[in-house]
């Protein structure tokens, strides 16, 4: 498949560029009979959306998506669901400066390198702007996912340096850079003023959990859920690392530190700590799914850079405009559409080879 | 596709447990008129295989590869190279007494949540056995990328803690642990066998480049070329994080640390820093190609542990026998085999969309 | 992947109903630097479009595309192409009778077996209304395959039993049936006419052939070019029976007779005849390609028949309507586009493996 | 994927050459729990073998499989399951003759026009021999259809030119030529007998019918279950058209003929005919299924043709050998197979967008 493919049950096919006319998804494999709405849809736009505050770029994008299939009657039919989201506001202006010139941090040489041509205005398709049509996509695979009683939720685990000292779900939409610990959340916010004040920009950390995860998702050996994940997740363009449970940390200890060790709890088997983070041997365990992404500073600053135009010419150039000091708080909803894809996927996927209740398994 | 299948290309199907027949591989979508021969594969199975010196599992496997088909006269002929590797060594009764119980930090509980049934020798499919057959495939990867002169050579970039100070490639493979840093070596072969003392185990990072990369690899916006690599890489068993480039310390970068400047160098454009490991946007930079993979301690360690079997009863288990105490120096070839699987993969989709020299593209 | 995406290398995902919002595709996989306009997708549809003549439906539907993306100053960019069809006409109403009753010949009844709810209006997504988003993205693929000097014409070989007696391509677009036969031509459109005053439908063979094909193409064993024809063509809901080259009739050749002998000609292998319809071994031979499908009448007609509707109960239904009595003359812009698809898909795959002039393979 | 990898689900990889080492297949996505023994997989191989009777070719080849992965304690255990089948008879001194002249009718020059080198030995990959490894993984497949009550069995519907006049499944396996009707069978030997003493070859039709199939099976637009039975069933080598149900005839039906009514019957919705042979808008109907194949006539003939060598040299060769007369006897094991792949695959298919009984879909 093309890169703008993904899934394999089920299945999105994305489309657009920053400022062509539109962006939009089809999602094909959606389960009949699920009830669903342009609200549904809407709802998750809005988290992600330009302009929701001081830490975001100042951009006006209403963003309103339009179902153009697939539903009948308020319920999905199993026929190809498609949103397409039009864009409003261009001002491709903006960018006729840097028509020729590569911008540091940005895709613009590797696209120039790759397909010959590019569409310089906003990036075109290598613009944070694709990542609506992820959240389209992932509104859809949260109705599969209520079903089994799943949900997935993210939050900024670090920014700028400074970290969350504690994880409380109810707190992350009440703040505007969706910290999970209040107290963390100004200043985190300061730091990327002060970021901002200084023609720059910051990264951080993303934390994605989903609950109710049932043990059995993944397929070994290369599907293993932690792969398909860390695919989803590195395939969003500011993320530079991927980890499952402890991550990283696990080059570090030991193997009894690592190992959860297993109980009976309730007629199921449960672990008593979480160290793999919901996965082993590439199948979910039944407990709490955690992975965390690293998110870089956002390419576009003000400080003027070095760089060279199509023709090999050294110029200078300083982005500026309208751009997001700290992308952390709108890659939440990205990253967590990138799980529920990835969960809904998996969760079709099992239940195409499990045996279905008193009969042997096919 | 089902879980042993990977790649779109460049297609492998593996196969095989850890104490069933043979493990083996078809690879599918080898360009015809490459030398290919039994040697080229055996020579990387030799650095993947057990008892290779005091750091490794005492287990001996001679890891013969046989050629099935796709090779005449010396050279591959466009149809599936398929390559087999019986297993020798049947010590099946050492599995006896974990036969109903889950071992901790193991796939036990994982696979029999997903399947109902398992093959409790040794692991099975889950066992690290598995990937003998992605290093045989990556033996066939690497004949196709050595068309476009591209390398892709690996190191413990740490072990236990122990981090390599500084990278010789030549080193690498003159010190038992597979440290790019002499000096560092004797220490991480010290710390594994203090771990291995104490009935432990131990983790480290493996630290993957690949040179000759050519601008242009990688297809936005899901197979950008991290996200493949990162899907490649997690899917090794002991594999818990990912990272390209600065990774997760770009977390706390900021934008004008993190974009890299580029400049016109003999009619070729170049970055003069490297933060971005060779990638951006999802597609390669042409700079040299450079990811990491936290690996995990394995979770064979001689100490006991608590743990259940399969009716819910709590049972203490050591599972002890002839295990690697760390895993790292073994794991090298396997990643440098995914990398190259990835890379393969990725030139041949290039060629697919690119046009031909002097002509417009398709 | 679920059923409404196709191909691998060039990718389309439609949706769509008949009585929705819009039809629509997004083609990924589409090389960068062709040029590509509204127009020239605008041109196919209306080759498609109902209304065209007195053999075709007297619905009104001016199938306007619509480019959302893809293409920047005129030429694809190497990004998803989505093009949207707002559906105009919705005579809703006309479907009420039939709301729970399963017509006999159509989907209804096989659509509520595999789904559990459908949408009736107008056979929804089973209507051939879907057929506009293939031939929108056929109008891309001929672009492709344009580069190559490849053309891809269908027209109708027989109609109600009644057969073209000569194929002149010529005369294809000059008449409503699309015979390449003008003597023909209005026998068949009599039969339709026939056919329609009975209060029935008929069907007939459409052949589409492909000159400029190179050989080469086709990948065995399982995508040998005629297999991957027959998905493509057998895809179309009116099809019921496909051949390649002699076909059916080989079943009673002797091989002395199907064989085609060889020849150098030009410094070129050719064949003095074309049994087998320019594949051999599922690979083309360079040889013009030539295929067949059985058009089946279509379901529709207003003659009284039994069926069932959801309850069970027995009732009689006559559909009528503006339905058309001959489906063949708008399924050949359906099936031409279906064929380049392919042949746009297998020549991107065949780039992909084919080595560089004056380079090995790889 | 490349062209040796088929079905989404249900998931071949095959490889292999005539002549070379072994033929094989790793067929995953198998679910667990299924009883699997190599007996299962031999009893079919026995049926496709050559040297079965007058009929067929002479050569001797005793095709033992070997079960290399997969299955432990006689049980599949949802992991991929490996089948090789080692070549015996090396007689490739046969092929010398030929080594640089394309065979007309045989995939020799379209071979070289792809990948600029082939293997000459009998065919190398284009060889029948390659469908050794489909009937292998069809025995797979059957034990997955077996659990829902499928059957799937085929016949010899016609042989140069006779026909048989009646189905009865209980003769087939009774005649050298299986033919379902046992008067016909003796006048289709015959036949063969003759075309092969004038040294030449015959061809046939193969009908293929499944029972027990749930209606719901196929998948809308692109993946009708016709559409993925054609590609199966047209991937075959001699097999050159493909129908379901009435195929071809519908070309000259009326619609009140073809459309098949419907009645409720024991509480299912039943058809009174079966013109649409168990699909109807690519989704199965629950009635039989029914497809034919027009079989050409082998193209390895006794006769002298003309042709050119691969210097363009003008050269008349004559085939002879060992070669089937006519393959149709043993295809049908073969387009069983393929049947029982297609049918496995949409099961599993169906299973993941299905609801589970009392509750909604997803």
């Amino acid at each position: 498949m093309p890169g703008s493919v993904f899934g394999e049950f089920l299945t999105v096919a994305t489309f657009g560029e920053s400022h062509g006319t539109a962006v939009g998804v089809v999602v094909d494999g959606v389960p009949a009979g699920l009830e669903l709405s342009v609200d549904d849809v809407q709802r998750e736009l809005d988290r992600r959306r330009p302009g929701q505050s001081g830490v975001t770029s100042a951009r006006r994008e209403s963003d309103r998506a339009e179902l153009l299939s697939g539903v009948f009657e308020g319920k999905t039919t199993g026929t190809p669901v498609a949103i397409v989201i039009r864009n409003e506001e261009h001002r491709s202006s903006d960018y006729e400066r840097f028509r020729d010139a590569f911008r540091p941090g940005h895709a613009d040489w590797t696209y120039h390198a790759k397909y010959g041509v590019r569409d310089w205005r906003g990036g075109g398709r290598s613009s944070g702007r694709e990542t609506a049509a992820r959240v389209a996509a992932g509104a859809v695979a949260r109705k599969i996912l209520a079903v089994g009683g799943i949900t997935v939720r993210g939050y900024a685990r670090e920014i700028a340096g400074v970290q969350a000292q504690r994880v409380d779900l109810e707190e992350v939409e009440r703040n505007p850079v969706r910290s999970p610990d209040p107290d963390a959340a100004p200043v985190m916010e300061r730091a990327i003023a002060e970021a901002k004040e200084a023609g720059d920009s910051v990264g951080g950390v993303v934390e994605v959990v989903a609950d109710g995860v049932p043990a059995g998702l993944g397929d070994p050996v290369f599907d293993k859920l932690e792969a398909l994940l860390a695919h989803a997740l590195m395939s969003v363009g500011a993320v530079r690392g991927f980890e499952v449970g402890d991550g990283f940390a696990t080059a570090r200890m030991r193997g009894s530190a690592f190992n959860d060790e297993l109980a009976a709890e309730g007629g199921r088997v449960r672990s008593r700590t979480n160290h793999a983070g919901g996965v082993l041997g590439g199948i979910s365990t039944g407990e709490r799914l955690v992975v965390r992404c690293a998110v870089r500073p956002p390419a576009s600053i003000a400080r003027s850079q070095r760089t060279v135009n199509e023709r090999g010419d050294a110029v200078e150039i300083a982005v500026g405009g309208r751009h997001d000091p700290c992308i952390v708080p709108r890659a939440v909803p990205v990253l967590e559409a990138m799980v529920a894809l990835v969960l809904a996927d998996r969760l079709l996927a099992q239940k195409a080879i499990a045996a279905p209740p008193g009969r042997p398994a096919g």
